[in-house]
């Protein structure tokens, strides 16, 4: 499992007064840094392998501003060429979110998928949820 | 269905090139705006009856800064508090993503949910996806 | 003077009610999408001629969810090879915020400014602020 | 001088390849909170006491995904119910952009600007540029 604690920015709040619900994609997707940098050493954008095929995400609980949030990132399925990635996020005990998100080691030259590395794959195993 | 036409924003767009997997969410949450108008009259932000549950999104092809994107939005499921939303991005006629918002219709004094309206509902039946 | 017409979004609203003050450089950076495409014809990221020097935004009034805003866009001064455009965002017959940001022609490969095109420079000129 | 220490997020890039300029704003703005602490404590956005008059920023170097941002942010100038922060953020030894923002302690019931009270005032002093 990753962690990423964060603090929720004001510009991240909504009129209701609690955290935006289209902000969760972008706390996960931060979450996911550290699977970014496994795949795409050096973190260059002009050499990119993965791409997103999918994300949901389930609002279990009102997100509050000026209170800490933990993000908890882990493998849910490696499969040959892509895996689902789970995120719970959670503040002051309480899991107030968590989604999923389907990604593909991608080939973007030839715009095809190509099979994850055997050292990537062995590093991903250890963060398989239990 | 209801339709909402937009042109991706610079600060939409990511390092890869396109439009960043985050804004979807942020574009669909947009075209609920008449689902909004219908619960919430006068758009009141201090007397608001919604709250959304669940959402997801699928990437179905890359979508380009510069070009027009539609969202077509319409009701899958309406129940006797919730109902599912759901939404698809079009662009240059291809489908480049599509995903689905689950709302509850919510007494947030009460903090329960309450029946959808005789009236709403009425209206909403006319944009069920067919 | 170029006009562009929008629907604040509901994830632009921030817990105090109103639209966030960080979401006017947006708006205004998505208002100078004709400069963009006078620039860069073709909005070829990959061919880009522009960088911004520096933005500032003054904030007049609360900007509303669920009402419109027209954001007016036009030439304060048109230099060598940089420029100041102006922005002023409307709501309700109110200028709720106005704002300004300097960019520049700029060569992305050479890394340094060059001179704003003739044919270019004519059409901004129809667009000064009188 | 507070510092906000920072990780660039994917979705905070732009088709350029670096960190959008928009984003500037909500990382000054992030980087404020110790600010709104003083003002609110408790962060209770039903009891602020702050409005943002103006803001601006100054690109000065391109800010690159993958590496960290220390934001600094200190006091430029405190008048009697308004004041000027001043922020810088600097990625790997380089000053990349820098900015200011005009807050107003402000009384949101009586709508009218209210003087910053001594013991805030004092704190404040302390984070005063040199």
């Amino acid at each position: 499992m990753w962690t990423n604690t964060l603090s929720p920015r004001f510009a991240e709040t909504d009129a209701l007064g609690h955290i935006n619900n289209t902000v969760l994609p972008v706390w996960f997707e931060d979450s996911r840094t550290p699977i970014f940098e496994l795949f795409c050493p050096g973190m260059d954008t002009n050499d990119w392998h993965l791409i997103i095929a999918k994300i949901d995400v389930e609002f279990l609980a009102e997100i509050y501003f000026g209170k800490l949030v933990e993000i908890r990132t882990y493998m849910i399925k490696i499969g040959n060429s892509s895996m689902v990635v789970g995120h719970e996020a959670w503040q002051e005990g309480i899991m107030v979110a968590k989604g999923s998100a389907v990604m593909v080691h991608f080939d973007h030259t030839a715009k095809a998928s190509k099979p994850i590395p055997k050292d990537v794959r062995e590093i991903l195993e250890k963060h398989m949820h239990t």
